[in-house]
């Protein structure tokens, strides 16, 4: 049979990065690709134990049984908490669990997108986002990033311009820059948009991955007019397999979410929240982040550094403080989707092609390096690699 | 401020059953409303076993860490596996894990439908069915219901009428009625929407729940044109906490189902899908439903019993072989829906009224009950208590 696929299907392939992972299934091959969490650093012990103490429990049955949609209760309250350590309020109404932080975007797009409608988004943004937006039949309209993320003229500009339904943002050492927002333009952000009725949506994931300075309130601390949802997960700090994070925002937008959710998964796997929770209560975060983020400013300094030694002078890299990416540009242009292929066959390492995070615009010379996934050795073999493979492509076109 | 929410979800409120359920709080109340599976015949002690067998494991990091979005590679072996045992063909590039049952049909009409497109629904039917169609802004049109399922050729007339993308159908003790389709009927049901090209959503979440008689091939075991997309799930065979399921179709389906859930959720927890493959392959499935099986079939026939002992003789109920569900119609029309809170209160006895598993139509003479998730002695008082309640109805009526 000839299948007639939906209008927002249709024509619509896999998000870039995880058909990458694909052409990854050989093991020489270095990868500054995706956005993967240190593998030898989740905390399986620690996993293992609380899921036997779950399991193992009187509450166990009620685990396997069927929950609410909004969450488990217990993670609701200790997910509220661990939201609150950005500075926002709220209570358990205002918030709902959700099955890892990309599923509050698409519960965000389900609750306030029509066909056709427009949003803003930092460029260049998080290609999930872009991604999930497409399945809305929705249109986004890139806002240009200074050093410290949104410029906020230009964002009054696009607002005024396209009249836009939500304003997408990720405050924290952004995907795919690195870039973090000082609390000033936070400040700016929830009173520009609440002047102009624009949900935000804020998308938290790294925040707590901090190699130096102080947390930054969240936007949502400063809001305003009830306009800007927090969303946040787990994935980055504790497991990204389990599939769990947390949406805080107004009763009635939660309200709606709750609705989307009940159509789409009918609740987060009780086992993943309980787990999450008791990891919560126990204390487990902070030494864990403690033993996790030296690690990730050391692979970040080591990839600092072999960019700084090896790569072309062209390169021009942000340098985060936080985060698991690097960003980079080749101020000369050099296509790096064109180069893709030949760098994962040549020089053996594999990087993600800038141009899938652009909302619009057809830009070619950047590119994306994760560090938390790689060893030291591989980070300095594999920034040796690129950059003399880019180096002989830049002696090319001259 | 006030919200804009889209045109899909602004006027949608929850799924009734599970608003129902904020209502049952009372521990004095019976339920026969839901569609849980007992809770003390959950299997926590294997799954306790089975999670710490995996957290211990060399495999344990991996579990953690992010997953493809097809699916863990040993689910979509044993999965298939385990959905072969309908008599279906499929290799691994035909199956993906889904998170629970619901997610399927979500995902399906994402694939396929555009905002106000129809679909067919067997009437009564599965109400998430209804609910997620809602959020897809499209309409379903019921099919008549014979006592063994869709009538053939009111189906066939609904088809040349309405040009449906899809046609809905739980084939195996469905929800709500308990009504099962017979082997030619499913036959006929292939060859009709092959001839017709309407895709098949056959969702079979209740099949191993069978109390008599043999296993009737799944639809999908018929196929003629790769048109029929069978879902099924663990969550009534094994836990429906964990949130998983299986869905098997032709791969170009698949492929596009996989591109929807890439923007929804990523992928299904690691943790929940590891289990129910370790469940599987160690065999425990069959040991399991030989031990629930006799148990959910004797709280049947003590609600049937029940029914024919206390209430009143215009109440014609569903005889099911299987499953979680009897109906019920009252001949005479007593309004179901209008009873519903006086029932809580004064019988202190749950149903789900039957208007909300209707496509369409204004059906308020109808009711389901559930007897999975009550004791033996709460289904003799729940249908005593019920039965003289609903007299004492009907005597008012007079």
């Amino acid at each position: 049979m000839n299948y007639q696929f939906s209008d927002r299907l249709k024509n619509l392939e896999g998000n870039a990065i995880r058909e990458i992972f694909k052409m990854l299934a050989n093991p020489n091959i270095i990868s500054f690709a995706g956005g993967f969490p240190t593998l030898q650093l989740l905390p399986t012990k620690e996993i293992d134990a609380i899921a036997h103490e779950i399991l193992s429990s009187s509450q166990a049955s009620a685990i396997l049984q069927y929950g609410g949609t909004e969450g488990f209760y217990p993670l609701l309250e200790s997910g509220l908490e661990y939201a609150k350590r950005t500075g926002l309020e709220g209570e358990i109404k205002n918030t709902l669990v959700i099955s890892g932080g990309q599923q509050g975007i698409d519960l965000m797009f389900k609750a306030f997108l029509n066909k056709g409608d427009t949003i803003l988004v930092e460029n260049p943004t998080y290609l999930a986002c872009l991604h999930i937006l497409k399945t809305y039949e929705c249109k986004a309209v890139g806002v240009n990033s200074d050093d410290d993320g949104l410029n906020l003229e230009d964002l009054e500009c696009k607002i005024k311009l396209h009249n836009p339904k939500i304003l997408y943002v990720v405050p924290n050492f952004s995907n795919p820059t690195g870039k973090t927002l000082p609390a000033e333009k936070r400040k700016a952000i929830a009173k520009l948009t609440a002047k102009y009725r624009v949900i935000v949506i804020e998308d938290d994931p790294y925040g707590e991955i901090r190699f130096a300075g102080e947390r930054i309130p969240s936007i949502k601390s400063f809001d305003e007019d009830s306009n800007i949802v927090y969303i946040t997960s787990f994935s980055k700090t504790i497991s990204p397999g389990l599939r769990t994070g947390i949406a805080v925002a107004d009763e009635k937008i939660i309200r709606k979410m709750t609705i989307g959710k009940q159509a789409v998964d009918v609740h987060t796997s009780n086992l993943s929240q309980a787990i999450i929770d008791k990891y919560l209560r126990k204390g487990l975060l902070e030494p864990h982040l403690k033993e996790i983020i030296p690690i990730y400013r050391e692979k970040k300094e080591v990839m600092s550094a072999g960019i700084a030694k090896y790569m072309p002078s062209e390169l021009k890299v942000t340098n985060p403080e936080g985060g698991l990416f690097i960003w980079g540009e080749f101020e000369n242009g050099l296509n790096t989707s064109e180069t893709f292929i030949e760098a994962v066959k040549e020089a053996e390492t594999a990087y993600v092609c800038g141009t899938s995070f652009f909302a619009s615009e057809d830009v070619h010379n950047t590119l994306r390096l994760n560090y938390s996934n790689a060893t030291l050795e591989q980070i300095e073999n594999g920034t040796k690699k690129l950059g003399d493979f880019f180096k002989k492509k830049i002696s090319e076109m001259k």
